[in-house]
Protein backbone atom coordinates (compact mmCIF):
# COMPACT_ATOMS: atom_id res chain seq x y z
CA UNK A 1 0.00 0.00 0.00
CA UNK A 2 1.35 3.28 -1.19
CA UNK A 3 1.24 6.44 1.25
CA UNK A 4 -0.30 9.32 -1.40
CA UNK A 5 1.23 11.79 1.02
CA UNK A 6 4.71 10.79 0.70
CA UNK A 7 7.03 13.46 0.91
CA UNK A 8 10.62 13.17 -1.21
CA UNK A 9 13.66 13.55 0.79
CA UNK A 10 17.13 13.00 -0.79
CA UNK A 11 19.12 9.74 0.97
CA UNK A 12 22.46 10.37 2.13
CA UNK A 13 25.36 7.74 1.13
CA UNK A 14 25.21 4.52 2.48
CA UNK A 15 21.36 4.84 3.47
CA UNK A 16 18.21 2.62 2.27
CA UNK A 17 14.98 3.45 2.23
CA UNK A 18 12.81 0.36 3.92
CA UNK A 19 8.83 0.01 3.70
CA UNK A 20 7.47 -0.83 7.27
CA UNK A 21 4.04 -2.43 5.62
CA UNK A 22 2.09 -0.22 8.19
CA UNK A 23 -0.08 2.32 6.44
CA UNK A 24 2.52 2.53 3.66
CA UNK A 25 5.15 3.96 5.94
CA UNK A 26 8.67 3.84 5.14
CA UNK A 27 11.69 4.35 7.57
CA UNK A 28 15.22 5.41 6.56
CA UNK A 29 17.95 2.73 7.77
CA UNK A 30 21.80 3.41 6.93
CA UNK A 31 22.82 -0.84 7.61
CA UNK A 32 26.79 0.54 8.69
CA UNK A 33 25.15 2.69 11.63
CA UNK A 34 22.04 1.49 12.40
CA UNK A 35 18.73 -0.75 11.37
CA UNK A 36 15.84 -1.80 13.24
CA UNK A 37 15.82 -5.18 14.50
CA UNK A 38 13.29 -7.54 15.39
CA UNK A 39 13.08 -6.57 18.59
CA UNK A 40 11.94 -3.35 18.17
CA UNK A 41 9.14 -4.74 15.81
CA UNK A 42 8.15 -7.22 18.32
CA UNK A 43 7.97 -4.36 21.43
CA UNK A 44 5.63 -2.03 18.93
CA UNK A 45 3.25 -5.25 18.67
CA UNK A 46 3.48 -5.74 22.29
CA UNK A 47 2.62 -2.30 23.67
CA UNK A 48 -0.65 -1.08 24.74
CA UNK A 49 -1.68 2.71 25.23
CA UNK A 50 -5.09 4.07 24.58
CA UNK A 51 -6.28 6.42 22.70
CA UNK A 52 -4.96 10.25 23.05
CA UNK A 53 -2.13 8.88 25.34
CA UNK A 54 0.86 11.01 25.74
CA UNK A 55 4.15 8.25 24.71
CA UNK A 56 7.85 8.76 24.87
CA UNK A 57 10.52 6.08 23.47
CA UNK A 58 13.83 5.98 25.14
CA UNK A 59 16.96 6.15 22.91
CA UNK A 60 14.78 5.45 19.25
CA UNK A 61 17.41 4.73 16.93
CA UNK A 62 16.18 6.02 13.63
CA UNK A 63 12.91 6.57 14.92
CA UNK A 64 11.57 2.49 14.34
CA UNK A 65 9.05 2.24 17.36
CA UNK A 66 7.57 6.08 17.50
CA UNK A 67 7.06 5.67 13.65
CA UNK A 68 5.41 2.02 14.46
CA UNK A 69 3.09 3.27 17.58
CA UNK A 70 2.06 5.67 15.31
CA UNK A 71 0.80 3.56 12.91
CA UNK A 72 -0.48 0.96 15.32
CA UNK A 73 -2.24 2.70 18.11
CA UNK A 74 -4.33 5.50 18.96
CA UNK A 75 -1.50 7.41 21.07
CA UNK A 76 -1.83 11.20 20.72
CA UNK A 77 1.81 12.43 20.41
CA UNK A 78 4.96 10.09 20.75
CA UNK A 79 8.31 11.74 21.59
CA UNK A 80 11.48 9.79 20.43
CA UNK A 81 14.92 10.84 22.38
CA UNK A 82 17.94 10.13 20.83
CA UNK A 83 21.31 10.71 22.23
CA UNK A 84 23.53 10.07 18.88
CA UNK A 85 23.21 12.51 16.32
CA UNK A 86 23.15 10.74 12.97
CA UNK A 87 20.53 8.47 14.67
CA UNK A 88 17.98 11.02 15.53
CA UNK A 89 18.96 12.82 11.88
CA UNK A 90 17.65 10.11 9.77
CA UNK A 91 14.39 9.30 12.67
CA UNK A 92 13.37 13.16 12.18
CA UNK A 93 14.07 12.47 8.12
CA UNK A 94 11.21 9.55 8.36
CA UNK A 95 9.14 11.21 10.46
CA UNK A 96 8.81 14.18 7.50
CA UNK A 97 8.75 11.65 5.36
CA UNK A 98 5.69 10.24 6.81
CA UNK A 99 3.99 13.27 7.53
CA UNK A 100 3.73 12.24 10.88
CA UNK A 101 5.36 15.67 12.14
CA UNK A 102 1.94 16.64 14.12
CA UNK A 103 2.23 13.12 16.29
CA UNK A 104 5.80 12.46 16.25
CA UNK A 105 8.39 14.00 17.43
CA UNK A 106 12.37 13.70 17.74
CA UNK A 107 14.17 15.22 20.33
CA UNK A 108 18.22 14.99 20.88
CA UNK A 109 18.86 14.22 24.01
CA UNK A 110 20.57 12.15 26.90
CA UNK A 111 18.11 9.48 28.56
CA UNK A 112 20.12 10.64 31.74
CA UNK A 113 19.22 14.39 31.08
CA UNK A 114 15.52 13.78 31.50
CA UNK A 115 14.58 15.82 34.70
CA UNK A 116 14.52 19.80 33.20
CA UNK A 117 13.77 19.03 29.49
CA UNK A 118 10.45 17.31 30.08
CA UNK A 119 7.69 17.53 33.20
CA UNK A 120 7.44 15.33 35.53
CA UNK A 121 4.86 12.33 35.60
CA UNK A 122 3.70 14.14 31.86
CA UNK A 123 3.65 10.93 30.19
CA UNK A 124 1.10 7.91 29.92
CA UNK A 125 3.24 5.29 28.27
CA UNK A 126 6.92 4.74 27.91
CA UNK A 127 8.77 2.45 26.01
CA UNK A 128 12.51 0.86 25.39
CA UNK A 129 14.78 -1.04 23.35
CA UNK A 130 18.08 -0.19 25.08
CA UNK A 131 21.26 -1.68 25.29
CA UNK A 132 21.03 -4.67 25.83
CA UNK A 133 25.01 -5.95 26.84
CA UNK A 134 26.49 -5.18 30.48
CA UNK A 135 29.85 -2.87 29.87
CA UNK A 136 31.88 -2.81 26.53
CA UNK A 137 34.72 -4.95 26.92
CA UNK A 138 36.28 -6.25 24.38
CA UNK A 139 35.20 -3.75 21.63
CA UNK A 140 37.31 -2.35 19.41
CA UNK A 141 35.66 0.49 18.70
CA UNK A 142 33.39 1.97 22.04
CA UNK A 143 32.39 4.85 19.99
CA UNK A 144 30.93 3.46 16.93
CA UNK A 145 27.27 3.54 16.75
CA UNK A 146 26.39 0.12 16.89
CA UNK A 147 28.37 -0.21 20.05
CA UNK A 148 26.23 2.43 21.73
CA UNK A 149 23.05 1.11 20.66
CA UNK A 150 24.20 -2.62 21.55
CA UNK A 151 26.55 -2.08 25.00
CA UNK A 152 25.59 0.43 27.88
CA UNK A 153 28.44 2.35 27.21
CA UNK A 154 26.60 6.01 27.57
CA UNK A 155 23.12 4.43 29.26
CA UNK A 156 22.93 1.45 31.65
CA UNK A 157 19.48 -0.13 33.00
CA UNK A 158 19.16 2.00 35.87
CA UNK A 159 19.45 5.30 33.62
CA UNK A 160 16.61 4.11 31.73
CA UNK A 161 14.46 2.89 34.49
CA UNK A 162 14.94 6.16 36.45
CA UNK A 163 14.06 8.30 33.56
CA UNK A 164 10.70 5.88 33.16
CA UNK A 165 10.12 6.53 36.59
CA UNK A 166 10.55 10.28 35.91
CA UNK A 167 8.41 10.62 33.08
CA UNK A 168 5.77 8.41 33.99
CA UNK A 169 2.44 9.81 35.58
CA UNK A 170 1.09 7.22 38.38
CA UNK A 171 -0.10 4.11 36.86
CA UNK A 172 1.34 5.41 33.33
CA UNK A 173 2.99 1.77 31.89
CA UNK A 174 6.75 1.32 30.81
CA UNK A 175 7.29 -1.33 28.14
CA UNK A 176 10.43 -2.81 27.62
CA UNK A 177 12.36 -5.25 25.53
CA UNK A 178 15.38 -7.21 26.44
CA UNK A 179 17.63 -10.20 27.39
CA UNK A 180 16.03 -13.02 28.98
CA UNK A 181 19.29 -13.67 30.87
CA UNK A 182 18.88 -10.43 32.99
CA UNK A 183 15.87 -10.69 34.10
CA UNK A 184 16.27 -11.03 37.26
CA UNK A 185 18.22 -7.87 37.48
CA UNK A 186 15.49 -5.83 35.21
CA UNK A 187 12.89 -7.34 37.83
CA UNK A 188 14.74 -5.49 40.78
CA UNK A 189 15.83 -2.35 38.99
CA UNK A 190 12.00 -1.80 38.68
CA UNK A 191 10.69 -3.11 41.86
CA UNK A 192 13.26 -0.60 43.37
CA UNK A 193 12.11 2.44 41.47
CA UNK A 194 8.78 2.08 41.86
CA UNK A 195 7.50 0.37 38.39
CA UNK A 196 5.82 -3.13 39.12
CA UNK A 197 6.32 -5.94 36.64
CA UNK A 198 2.77 -6.55 35.16
CA UNK A 199 3.26 -8.22 31.70
CA UNK A 200 5.57 -10.48 30.31
CA UNK A 201 6.36 -12.33 27.49
CA UNK A 202 9.35 -14.38 26.45
CA UNK A 203 10.36 -14.67 22.36
CA UNK A 204 11.66 -18.07 21.36
CA UNK A 205 13.66 -18.76 18.29
CA UNK A 206 11.69 -21.78 17.87
CA UNK A 207 9.52 -24.01 19.90
CA UNK A 208 11.89 -26.52 21.29
CA UNK A 209 14.55 -23.07 21.92
CA UNK A 210 15.48 -21.20 24.91
CA UNK A 211 13.77 -17.76 24.81
CA UNK A 212 16.64 -14.78 23.56
CA UNK A 213 13.90 -11.72 24.69
CA UNK A 214 11.60 -10.92 27.09
CA UNK A 215 8.94 -8.44 26.28
CA UNK A 216 7.61 -6.31 29.86
CA UNK A 217 5.12 -4.41 30.99
CA UNK A 218 5.56 -2.76 34.20
CA UNK A 219 3.36 -0.24 35.80
CA UNK A 220 4.04 3.03 38.17
CA UNK A 221 2.69 2.16 41.25
CA UNK A 222 1.39 -0.93 40.52
CA UNK A 223 0.05 -4.07 42.63
CA UNK A 224 2.31 -6.65 43.03
CA UNK A 225 0.89 -9.64 40.36
CA UNK A 226 2.74 -10.77 37.14
CA UNK A 227 0.71 -12.07 34.15
CA UNK A 228 3.39 -14.27 32.16
CA UNK A 229 1.75 -14.75 28.59
CA UNK A 230 1.88 -17.74 25.87
CA UNK A 231 5.26 -17.97 24.47
CA UNK A 232 5.83 -16.13 21.38
CA UNK A 233 7.34 -18.32 18.46
CA UNK A 234 9.46 -16.72 15.74
CA UNK A 235 9.93 -19.52 13.38
CA UNK A 236 7.73 -22.62 12.41
CA UNK A 237 10.66 -24.33 10.45
CA UNK A 238 14.00 -22.99 9.56
CA UNK A 239 13.04 -19.64 7.82
CA UNK A 240 9.11 -20.00 8.11
CA UNK A 241 7.77 -17.25 10.27
CA UNK A 242 4.81 -18.19 12.66
CA UNK A 243 1.79 -16.88 12.02
CA UNK A 244 1.96 -14.54 15.31
CA UNK A 245 5.18 -13.63 13.91
CA UNK A 246 3.44 -12.33 10.25
CA UNK A 247 0.86 -10.61 12.09
CA UNK A 248 3.20 -8.17 14.08
CA UNK A 249 5.04 -6.92 11.25
CA UNK A 250 1.75 -6.63 9.58
CA UNK A 251 2.27 -8.73 6.16
CA UNK B 1 8.29 -52.88 38.54
CA UNK B 2 7.92 -54.50 42.40
CA UNK B 3 10.39 -53.51 45.34
CA UNK B 4 11.19 -56.95 46.62
CA UNK B 5 12.17 -55.77 49.69
CA UNK B 6 8.92 -53.76 50.22
CA UNK B 7 7.72 -53.78 54.21
CA UNK B 8 4.24 -54.26 55.41
CA UNK B 9 3.02 -50.85 56.94
CA UNK B 10 -0.64 -50.68 57.82
CA UNK B 11 -2.27 -47.94 56.32
CA UNK B 12 -4.50 -45.35 59.09
CA UNK B 13 -8.24 -44.26 57.99
CA UNK B 14 -8.41 -42.84 55.08
CA UNK B 15 -4.87 -43.30 53.56
CA UNK B 16 -3.98 -44.97 50.64
CA UNK B 17 -1.31 -46.18 48.83
CA UNK B 18 0.21 -44.90 45.71
CA UNK B 19 3.05 -46.33 42.82
CA UNK B 20 5.79 -43.87 42.27
CA UNK B 21 6.61 -45.35 39.00
CA UNK B 22 9.86 -45.17 40.18
CA UNK B 23 12.18 -48.28 41.77
CA UNK B 24 9.20 -49.53 42.81
CA UNK B 25 8.45 -46.87 45.55
CA UNK B 26 5.19 -46.17 47.02
CA UNK B 27 4.28 -43.36 49.01
CA UNK B 28 1.03 -42.67 51.61
CA UNK B 29 -1.46 -39.95 50.90
CA UNK B 30 -4.83 -39.24 52.67
CA UNK B 31 -7.13 -37.53 50.26
CA UNK B 32 -8.54 -35.61 53.01
CA UNK B 33 -5.04 -33.93 54.42
CA UNK B 34 -2.56 -34.39 51.48
CA UNK B 35 -1.99 -35.37 48.78
CA UNK B 36 1.15 -34.22 46.14
CA UNK B 37 0.55 -32.61 43.23
CA UNK B 38 2.06 -32.52 39.85
CA UNK B 39 4.35 -29.61 41.11
CA UNK B 40 6.31 -31.49 43.13
CA UNK B 41 6.69 -34.05 40.50
CA UNK B 42 7.66 -31.75 37.97
CA UNK B 43 10.40 -30.24 40.94
CA UNK B 44 12.10 -33.40 41.47
CA UNK B 45 13.04 -33.71 37.68
CA UNK B 46 14.18 -30.17 37.97
CA UNK B 47 16.70 -30.62 40.40
CA UNK B 48 20.09 -31.35 39.78
CA UNK B 49 22.06 -32.32 42.25
CA UNK B 50 25.54 -34.91 42.64
CA UNK B 51 26.62 -37.87 43.62
CA UNK B 52 26.82 -38.14 47.25
CA UNK B 53 25.59 -34.62 48.12
CA UNK B 54 23.33 -33.37 51.15
CA UNK B 55 20.00 -32.08 50.32
CA UNK B 56 17.05 -30.67 52.48
CA UNK B 57 13.43 -29.91 51.62
CA UNK B 58 11.80 -27.47 53.31
CA UNK B 59 8.44 -28.32 54.00
CA UNK B 60 8.39 -32.30 52.58
CA UNK B 61 4.63 -32.77 52.99
CA UNK B 62 4.17 -36.76 52.60
CA UNK B 63 7.77 -36.71 51.82
CA UNK B 64 7.03 -36.83 48.34
CA UNK B 65 10.35 -35.17 46.88
CA UNK B 66 12.94 -36.73 49.40
CA UNK B 67 11.48 -39.85 48.02
CA UNK B 68 11.96 -39.01 44.46
CA UNK B 69 15.15 -37.77 44.76
CA UNK B 70 16.13 -40.91 46.64
CA UNK B 71 15.43 -42.36 43.54
CA UNK B 72 15.84 -39.98 41.29
CA UNK B 73 19.30 -38.82 42.13
CA UNK B 74 23.01 -40.04 43.43
CA UNK B 75 22.50 -37.28 46.80
CA UNK B 76 24.18 -39.06 49.71
CA UNK B 77 21.30 -37.71 52.32
CA UNK B 78 18.31 -36.07 52.35
CA UNK B 79 16.22 -34.69 54.65
CA UNK B 80 12.45 -33.80 54.34
CA UNK B 81 11.59 -30.95 57.31
CA UNK B 82 8.06 -30.97 57.99
CA UNK B 83 6.30 -28.92 60.64
CA UNK B 84 2.34 -30.63 60.20
CA UNK B 85 2.74 -33.93 62.36
CA UNK B 86 0.15 -36.27 60.64
CA UNK B 87 2.13 -35.07 57.02
CA UNK B 88 5.76 -35.82 59.03
CA UNK B 89 4.46 -38.95 60.11
CA UNK B 90 2.74 -40.44 56.85
CA UNK B 91 6.45 -39.71 55.33
CA UNK B 92 8.24 -41.40 57.78
CA UNK B 93 6.34 -44.38 57.27
CA UNK B 94 6.50 -44.11 53.42
CA UNK B 95 10.53 -43.56 54.35
CA UNK B 96 10.10 -47.08 55.82
CA UNK B 97 7.91 -48.78 53.40
CA UNK B 98 10.50 -48.23 51.20
CA UNK B 99 13.63 -48.93 53.38
CA UNK B 100 15.28 -45.53 52.68
CA UNK B 101 15.88 -44.89 56.54
CA UNK B 102 19.56 -44.65 55.74
CA UNK B 103 19.23 -42.40 53.10
CA UNK B 104 16.22 -39.92 53.87
CA UNK B 105 15.42 -38.21 57.54
CA UNK B 106 12.23 -36.88 58.65
CA UNK B 107 12.65 -33.78 60.74
CA UNK B 108 9.74 -32.77 62.63
CA UNK B 109 10.57 -28.75 62.26
CA UNK B 110 9.57 -24.97 61.61
CA UNK B 111 11.12 -23.39 58.56
CA UNK B 112 11.16 -20.72 60.99
CA UNK B 113 13.74 -22.54 63.02
CA UNK B 114 16.29 -23.97 61.23
CA UNK B 115 18.98 -21.95 63.08
CA UNK B 116 20.05 -24.12 65.69
CA UNK B 117 18.03 -27.45 64.53
CA UNK B 118 20.80 -27.55 61.59
CA UNK B 119 24.42 -27.06 60.97
CA UNK B 120 25.23 -23.70 58.96
CA UNK B 121 25.96 -24.34 55.37
CA UNK B 122 25.86 -28.21 55.56
CA UNK B 123 23.59 -28.56 52.88
CA UNK B 124 24.76 -28.81 49.14
CA UNK B 125 21.40 -28.70 48.13
CA UNK B 126 17.59 -27.10 49.06
CA UNK B 127 14.71 -27.87 47.65
CA UNK B 128 10.97 -26.77 48.60
CA UNK B 129 7.53 -26.79 46.91
CA UNK B 130 5.99 -24.04 49.83
CA UNK B 131 2.53 -22.55 50.17
CA UNK B 132 1.78 -20.58 47.37
CA UNK B 133 -0.76 -18.41 47.98
CA UNK B 134 -0.18 -14.96 50.32
CA UNK B 135 -2.46 -14.61 53.56
CA UNK B 136 -5.16 -16.22 54.13
CA UNK B 137 -8.41 -13.95 53.77
CA UNK B 138 -11.89 -16.32 53.16
CA UNK B 139 -10.48 -19.49 54.43
CA UNK B 140 -13.08 -20.97 56.18
CA UNK B 141 -10.53 -23.47 58.03
CA UNK B 142 -7.09 -21.49 58.22
CA UNK B 143 -5.90 -24.25 60.71
CA UNK B 144 -6.54 -27.07 58.36
CA UNK B 145 -3.65 -28.85 56.86
CA UNK B 146 -4.47 -28.28 53.15
CA UNK B 147 -4.90 -24.48 54.10
CA UNK B 148 -1.62 -24.17 55.57
CA UNK B 149 0.34 -26.28 52.53
CA UNK B 150 -1.88 -24.04 50.10
CA UNK B 151 -1.34 -20.54 52.31
CA UNK B 152 1.46 -18.78 53.61
CA UNK B 153 -0.08 -19.08 56.99
CA UNK B 154 2.54 -20.51 59.06
CA UNK B 155 5.27 -20.12 56.54
CA UNK B 156 6.18 -17.07 54.01
CA UNK B 157 8.15 -17.41 50.87
CA UNK B 158 10.86 -15.07 52.54
CA UNK B 159 10.67 -17.53 55.71
CA UNK B 160 11.57 -20.30 52.90
CA UNK B 161 14.51 -18.13 51.18
CA UNK B 162 16.15 -17.30 54.97
CA UNK B 163 15.96 -20.83 55.71
CA UNK B 164 17.63 -21.84 52.59
CA UNK B 165 20.60 -19.40 52.48
CA UNK B 166 21.39 -20.07 55.82
CA UNK B 167 21.40 -24.30 55.39
CA UNK B 168 23.53 -24.10 51.80
CA UNK B 169 26.78 -24.14 51.16
CA UNK B 170 28.41 -21.13 49.17
CA UNK B 171 27.79 -22.35 45.63
CA UNK B 172 24.85 -24.64 46.58
CA UNK B 173 21.56 -24.49 44.73
CA UNK B 174 18.18 -23.85 45.59
CA UNK B 175 15.29 -25.72 43.49
CA UNK B 176 12.19 -23.68 43.85
CA UNK B 177 8.54 -24.20 41.74
CA UNK B 178 5.99 -21.42 42.66
CA UNK B 179 2.96 -19.76 40.62
CA UNK B 180 4.85 -17.13 37.92
CA UNK B 181 2.57 -13.90 39.09
CA UNK B 182 4.73 -13.87 42.19
CA UNK B 183 8.41 -14.31 40.07
CA UNK B 184 9.27 -10.40 40.44
CA UNK B 185 8.74 -11.08 44.06
CA UNK B 186 10.46 -14.43 44.28
CA UNK B 187 13.22 -12.54 42.55
CA UNK B 188 13.68 -10.06 44.37
CA UNK B 189 13.41 -12.15 47.81
CA UNK B 190 16.40 -14.42 46.18
CA UNK B 191 18.42 -11.73 45.63
CA UNK B 192 17.81 -9.81 48.68
CA UNK B 193 19.26 -12.74 50.06
CA UNK B 194 22.28 -13.95 48.37
CA UNK B 195 20.42 -16.34 46.19
CA UNK B 196 21.02 -15.55 42.42
CA UNK B 197 18.46 -17.01 39.62
CA UNK B 198 20.24 -18.92 37.96
CA UNK B 199 17.87 -21.46 35.87
CA UNK B 200 13.99 -21.13 34.76
CA UNK B 201 11.29 -23.00 33.20
CA UNK B 202 8.27 -22.48 32.81
CA UNK B 203 5.40 -25.01 32.60
CA UNK B 204 2.09 -24.53 30.63
CA UNK B 205 -1.05 -26.54 30.84
CA UNK B 206 -0.99 -26.45 26.98
CA UNK B 207 1.26 -25.01 24.66
CA UNK B 208 -1.21 -21.97 24.02
CA UNK B 209 -2.15 -21.50 27.38
CA UNK B 210 -0.10 -19.03 29.99
CA UNK B 211 1.90 -20.82 32.21
CA UNK B 212 0.28 -22.10 35.94
CA UNK B 213 4.07 -22.68 37.61
CA UNK B 214 7.31 -21.51 36.78
CA UNK B 215 10.50 -24.08 38.04
CA UNK B 216 13.87 -22.29 39.92
CA UNK B 217 17.73 -22.52 40.41
CA UNK B 218 18.64 -19.95 42.54
CA UNK B 219 22.56 -20.65 43.80
CA UNK B 220 24.46 -19.01 46.74
CA UNK B 221 27.03 -16.69 46.07
CA UNK B 222 26.26 -16.98 42.49
CA UNK B 223 27.16 -14.39 39.20
CA UNK B 224 23.99 -12.62 37.80
CA UNK B 225 23.34 -14.73 34.73
CA UNK B 226 19.97 -16.19 34.54
CA UNK B 227 19.14 -18.98 32.16
CA UNK B 228 15.28 -19.80 31.33
CA UNK B 229 14.51 -23.20 29.42
CA UNK B 230 12.83 -24.03 26.69
CA UNK B 231 9.14 -24.39 27.94
CA UNK B 232 7.29 -27.69 29.89
CA UNK B 233 4.39 -27.96 28.29
CA UNK B 234 2.30 -30.47 30.11
CA UNK B 235 -0.80 -31.59 27.48
CA UNK B 236 -0.20 -32.02 24.04
CA UNK B 237 -4.45 -32.52 23.71
CA UNK B 238 -7.17 -33.10 26.42
CA UNK B 239 -6.46 -35.73 29.09
CA UNK B 240 -2.73 -36.66 27.15
CA UNK B 241 0.43 -35.77 28.21
CA UNK B 242 3.27 -34.58 26.39
CA UNK B 243 6.28 -37.34 26.27
CA UNK B 244 7.93 -35.17 28.40
CA UNK B 245 5.83 -35.22 31.11
CA UNK B 246 5.69 -39.07 30.67
CA UNK B 247 9.34 -38.97 30.95
CA UNK B 248 9.17 -36.99 34.62
CA UNK B 249 6.86 -38.89 35.35
CA UNK B 250 8.53 -42.15 34.56
CA UNK B 251 6.23 -44.12 33.15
Amino acid sequence: MENPGLMTIELKAGERLDDLERNGYKIIQNPDVFCFGMDAVLLSGFVKTGEGTRVMDLGCGNGIIPILLAAKTGAAHITGLEFQEYSADMAERSVQLNKLEERVSIVRGDIKEVVGRFEAASFDTVTSNPPYIKGGNGLTNPDEPRAIARHELKCSLEDVVLAAKYLLKPGGAFFLVHRPQRLAEIFICLSRNGLEPKRMKLVHPFLDHEPNMVLLEARRSGRPQLNIEKPLIVYKSEGVYTDEIYDIYGY
